[in-house]
C-alpha cells in the first residue's frame, strides 16, 4: 500500500516518462507541455491508483487510465480558461493568454486524444471502462456548460448549483476511483460505493472551495480573498444568502452586486453571516463529507486497506479523521 | 452493393436515428444538432461504408465508426470555424457567431465525446481500431496547427503544403476508409492499399480546390471565385507562383498581396498563368488521382465490387472513369 504523497511522486515520475510529446509542430506541443509542468495536486489519477489498490496491487490497466484521466482533465482546463477568460493558472499565464486562442482550442483538443490514446491501451473491459469515462466527460462539459449559463441567469437554485457542481467537478473525481476499482476486479457493489464516495467528496470540497474563497486566510495559492465576490460568483454562499435574506437584504445585496472594491468584499461576507449562509455552507459541507466517509466504510474492504483514501479525503476536506 | 448516393441516404437516417442528443443542458445540444442538420456530403462515414461493404455485408460494427467519424470531422469544423474566425458553414451562421464562443469551444469537445462514444460500441479489435483512429485524430489536429502557422510563415515550401493538406483533411479519408476494411476483416495489405487511395485522393480532391477556387466557375456553393487570392490564402497556387517566378514577377505578386478588391483577383490569376502554378497545380492533381487510382486498383478484391469507391473518387475529382 502506497500513502498519498507516495503515490503523488510515482506518477508525477510515470507521467513525465510516457509523455514526451512530439517536437513538431512546436506551436502545438511546446504549450502542451507547459501547461503539464505548471502541476496541480494530481488528485484525479492518485484517486484512480488507490481505487485499484484497495483490490491488490497497481495494474498497468490502472496507470494507463490514471494517465489518461490527467490528460483529459488538463484538457478542460485549457478550454474552461479560455471560457472563463482566465489569465492566470496556478500563478502562471493560461495558454490563450501566453500562445493565443488558436492554440488554447487545439492544445485543448490534442490533449484530450492523447487522453483517449492513453485509455485505449486498457487491456480490461475496455467497452466497459470507455462508456463509464464518455458518460462522465459528457457530464463534465455538460456541468461546464450550466456554469457558464448561470452567470446569465437569476433564478439558480441551489439544487441547480449543486447539480452543476456534481457534473463540473465531482463525477470525474468519482469516475476515476470507479475506474480504478473496476480496473482492480472489484464487484459493482464496491465500485459504485467508491464512486458516490467519490462524489460526495468532490461536492463538499467545491463547498469548502467557496467557503475559503469568501473566509479563509488570505495567503491561499493563487487566490485572493473574495475573489467570487469581486467576481459576483453565483456560489453556494450567495445562493444560500438570497434563498435565505429578508426584503432589506435582498435589496443590500442586489445593491452590492452593482459595486465593486475591497468595501463589497466585507459587506458582502457581512451579509453571508446575517442571513446565516456561512452556517449553511458550513453544514452542508459537514454533510456530504459523512456521506463520503459513509460510503468509504460501506465498500466491503478491510478497514486499513482504505488508510489513503481516508488520508486523502481528510487532507481534501481539511478534517482530522 | 450500395452505390455512393444510397449510401449517402442510408447514412443520413441511421445518423439521425442514433442522434437525439438530450434535451438538457439546451444551450449546449441545440447548438449541436443545429450544426449537424445543416448538412455535409458525410464523404468520410460513406467511405467507411464502402471499404466495409468492399469485404462484405456492412456490418453494425462499420456504422458505430462511420457515425464516429462523422461526429468527430463536424468536432473538428466547429473549432476549425472558430480559429477561422469564419462566420458561415455551408451558407449559415458558425456556432459561435450564433451561440457565442463558449459554445463553439464546449459544442465542438461534447460532440468529440460522442463520437468516441459511438466508436466504443466497437466488438471487433477495438484497440487497434481506436490507435489507428487517435493517431489520425492528432495528425487532423497537427495539420490544423501547420495551417495556423502556415498563415504567420513566409517560408512554406510545396512540400510543407501537401504535409500540411496531408494531415489536416486527407488522413481522416483515409482513416474511414481502413477503418470500414479492418472491420470488414480485410487484411492488413488491403487495409494499407485503401488508406494510401484515400489519402492520395484526399491530396488532388485538396488541390483541385485550390485550383476552382481560383479558376473555377463563380456559382460554386457559398463561395465567391477568388475567396483564396483575397484572403492571401497560401494556397498551392500561389506557393507554386512564388516558386516559379522570376524577379519582376516576384515583385507583382508581393505588392498585389498588399492590395484588396477585384483588380487583384485578376491579377493573381494572371500571375499564376505566367508562372505556371495553373498548369503544375492541374498536374498535380492528376498526378496524386492517378496514384490513388493505382492503389485501389492493387486491393485485392473483384474489380466489380470497387465500382462505388470509383465511382465516389471519379465524382470528387471530376473524373469520367
Amino acid at each position: 500500500m502506497h500513502s498519498f504523497k507516495e503515490l503523488i511522486q510515482l506518477f508525477e515520475e510515470k507521467f513525465a516518462a510516457i509523455l514526451p510529446f512530439p517536437q513538431v509542430p512546436d506551436s502545438l506541443y511546446e504549450p502542451c507541455r507547459y501547461f503539464l509542468q505548471i502541476g496541480g495536486k494530481r488528485i484525479r489519477p492518485v484517486l484512480c491508483l488507490m481505487g485499484n489498490e484497495l483490490f491488490g496491487e497497481i495494474g498497468e490497466d490502472a496507470w494507463h487510465a490514471a494517465t489518461g484521466i490527467e490528460l483529459f482533465h488538463n484538457f478542460t482546463l485549457i478550454h474552461d480558461d479560455i471560457m472563463d477568460k482566465a489569465p492566470l493558472r496556478r500563478g502562471k499565464a493560461t495558454i490563450h493568454e501566453r500562445n493565443g486562442l488558436t492554440a488554447g482550442i487545439l492544445c485543448g483538443d490534442v490533449m484530450s486524444i492523447y487522453s483517449y490514446d492513453r485509455l485505449a491501451n486498457i487491456k480490461t473491459s475496455l467497452p466497459q471502462i470507455l462508456h463509464l469515462f464518455n458518460k462522465t466527460a459528457i457530464e463534465v462539459c455538460e456541468g461546464q456548460q450550466l456554469d457558464m449559463d448561470f452567470e446569465q441567469r437569476d433564478d439558480v437554485s441551489i439544487a441547480d448549483y449543486i447539480h452543476m457542481i456534481t457534473n463540473k467537478t465531482s463525477v470525474l473525481l468519482a469516475c476515476s476511483l470507479k475506474m480504478g476499482a473496476l480496473l482492480g476486479g472489484a464487484t459493482d457493489g464496491n465500485a459504485n460505493k467508491l464512486y458516490e464516495f467519490g462524489k460526495n467528496m468532490g461536492i463538499a470540497f467545491q463547498l469548502q472551495d467557496d467557503y475559503l474563497d469568501a473566509f479563509g486566510a488570505t495567503e491561499k495559492l493563487g487566490k485572493q480573498n473574495g475573489g467570487d465576490i469581486k467576481a459576483n460568483k453565483k456560489t453556494y454562499l450567495l445562493l444560500k444568502a438570497r434563498e435565505g435574506a429578508n426584503v432589506a437584504q435582498q435589496q443590500l445585496i442586489k445593491d452590492w452586486l452593482c459595486h465593486d472594491g475591497e468595501e463589497k468584499v466585507s459587506a458582502m461576507l457581512q451579509l453571508f453571516k446575517d442571513t446565516g449562509a456561512d452556517k449553511a455552507c458550513r453544514e452542508a459541507v459537514e454533510r456530504y463529507s459523512e456521506m463520503a466517509f459513509n460510503c468509504l466504510e460501506e465498500v466491503a474492504v478491510v478497514s486499513k486497506r482504505k488508510a489513503p483514501l481516508n488520508e486523502l479525503a481528510a487532507y481534501l476536506l481539511q478534517r482530522d479523521k
